[in-house]
């Protein structure tokens, strides 16, 4: 199987983690078709680029997909892929799997990302699952509460002072050399593992447009591939049309989108409550906008008022999601607004993780108190 | 459909939520056939005691079932069924989705229940998403922090002094007079989502033995009902002998079962960390210890020590589970030991919510601090 760089084009018979030329890699398209199976892995096993080690899985994949209320509101028919009932409770699980599977296969004993959330949590879990080490690495300012639900899983937590953007190349250049496959944001399994958000979608629906929380770029990615193999296979007519969301205080990707460049730039100064998407120089930029560029995608920034409406606002549908997680209604709204979107469109807006993540930044409801013998009068 | 009380066997045919004789009531036992379906209340349509109302439904269900690597240290073959993957993170999400359905059904514009935790969260989640409103009850000593979790769905959250237990029995009455259907513990349609456990796990293995968590008794009531059910219909041959799992430090059951009595006794002073089957006075004991003693299940006390280690062996295996989730992994090593399991039985252990629900009871791991100069020391 060849991996190619989607930048420049260079081709990989080797497994490398990216392109000479500083991007990316992925493999190339899988046309293929799908099987009767209980899982997303069996019943698109021909679009994985590993066999999928099932004796390692938890369950990951095959998430809901909910129809939601606020489309009515809006005008649309909207969908919400509810990737918070993964095994680890975020989307990160479905890339972790397939990535494990190959570091398994490859003798690999030891792996490990760069992250201090999600993906942490969910490399942690499925190598400890494996039998493999895990080496973690977060940034200096990550708090100890928040590493709780990581170190659990047993994994070699490191807390690392230093530039945290250079963290994530050190860290693939260094797991070469000592033999720890590192499994950051837009390793080229991870990217594919992402595909089966799409094939799922489509077993249920064909939406004319797919909300993505954008960060590193993987999920994005992943989506797009996904959706791009479906097509280039002759199971679905037309593609999507794919919009990146990002946080305005960090939208690296869409600030290049929209200035027409080729090229994203460090955003400096970062700041948004979407801590889970706050990647100021994100690794897979210049693959999404080639790909919004291509195809003619969209890049959508919200900001932390909308966000945090949008959180309120699923939450009100009963789906608690992470900041991260409800930028696609933010989005989608704003987008409603411009009629960019038509009204009647199907939508779906991809939730990627649990909103027990991130419970400090959540508003406490109010409490009322009251005594067993006044419990009527407070009931009424 | 009729209800029946387990005890006094005095029948209903309208839908009261307890017998005359203060005891749980249940549905009488269905006889059906399996369909071809997505999810388990379609291939079960015809095991439930009211239509589904699968516009409501968040996804509930249809989790996972993991082969555990436990069990090979501890010679069987062990399965966790993963209730953590549900909407909001535990298995009361089954039972609140068929009590919702009825109460939608039944003209109710509000429902309510008697929680702190797992259930709280869930009632507030699926109450919201069928437009009605929620009166969740908690006790005086619940601290904000945890009800975050659940007034973020916009429910009606009221703390209440007094006798927490006298709530349980007080909202019941309460509600029918106010005309807000309260979906506590053992509420009967809840008992018949539960169900769906039995079901899931067979359509995968036949089980000699299941480990249930068992606090108020409606979870362990409602899988012995569904492997009852799946008996008397003819789809499986003999049912597995099913194991009420407690903690030492509030274990009304299990002391009832072993000093061979035939009804509970409230449990004083109860204490344990494992909060989530923390009910000293269970509404459905006596039921509970009447299918013990017919079937010749069992009951098995774990102590806080024990849960606490089993809550690690667990998250070694990439299952952050909530302390109460981890009392069957407990109660099976007991059980070995004793030589009450035999080697080799297939075991099936549910694990009933997620561990991000009780994150302050975990004890943190150990955090390396490293700088970016010195990672490759830092990583070998």
């Amino acid at each position: 199987m060849k991996l190619k760089c989607p930048i420049c084009g260079k081709t990989y018979d080797e497994p490398v983690q990216r392109c000479e030329c500083g991007e990316p890699v992925e493999f190339e398209a899988f046309n293929a078709e799908p099987y009767l199976g209980k899982t997303v892995w069996e019943r698109f096993w021909d679009f994985w680029p590993i066999e999928p080690a099932m004796e390692l899985s938890l369950g990951e994949g095959d998430t809901p997909l909910v129809k939601s209320k606020l489309g009515k509101e809006l005008g649309v028919r909207l969908y919400l892929k509810n990737e918070t009932t993964n095994p680890t409770w975020s989307f990160k699980d479905r890339g972790t799997f397939l990535a494990v599977s190959y570091a398994v296969k490859a003798g690999y004993k030891a792996i490990g990302t760069v992250s201090t959330g999600n993906m942490a949590a969910s490399v942690a879990a499925y190598a400890t699952r494996a039998g493999l080490k895990a080496k973690i690495l977060v940034s200096e300012s990550t708090s100890g509460e928040k590493l709780k639900a990581v170190s659990v899983y047993g994994a070699d937590v490191i807390r690392v002072r230093g530039d945290y953007g250079r963290l994530y190349f050190e860290s693939l250049e260094l797991g070469e050399k000592l033999g720890i496959y590192f499994i950051n944001s837009d390793n080229p399994f991870r990217v594919e593992g992402y595909k089966g958000i799409a094939f799922e979608i489509t077993e249920e629906l064909t939406p004319d447009y797919v909300l993505i929380p954008t960060s590193s770029g993987g999920l994005f990615r992943g989506i797009a591939k996904g959706f791009i193999e479906l097509k280039e296979s002759g199971l679905i007519d037309k593609l999507p049309t794919l919009i990146a969301v990002q946080a305005e205080g960090c939208s690296p990707v869409c600030r290049a989108f929209r200035e027409e460049k080729e090229r994203i730039e460090r955003f400096e100064n970062p700041k948004t409550i979407a801590k889970a998407i706050a990647n100021p120089y994100p690794p897979s930029g210049n693959a999404v906008l080639k790909l919004l560029h291509e195809f003619g995608w969209k890049c959508t920034a919200v900001s932390d008022e909308e966000i945090l409406e949008a959180q309120r606002e699923l939450a009100g549908e009963g789906l608690f999601v992470q900041p991260a997680s409800a930028t696609g209604i933010a989005a989608l709204k704003k987008l409603m607004e411009m009629e960019e979107i038509k009204e009647g469109a199907k939508v779906v807006s991809i939730l990627t993780g649990s909103g027990l993540k991130a419970l400090s930044h959540v508003e406490g409801g109010k409490v009322r108190e009251c005594s067993l013998e006044s419990l009527e009068e407070c009931l009424r």
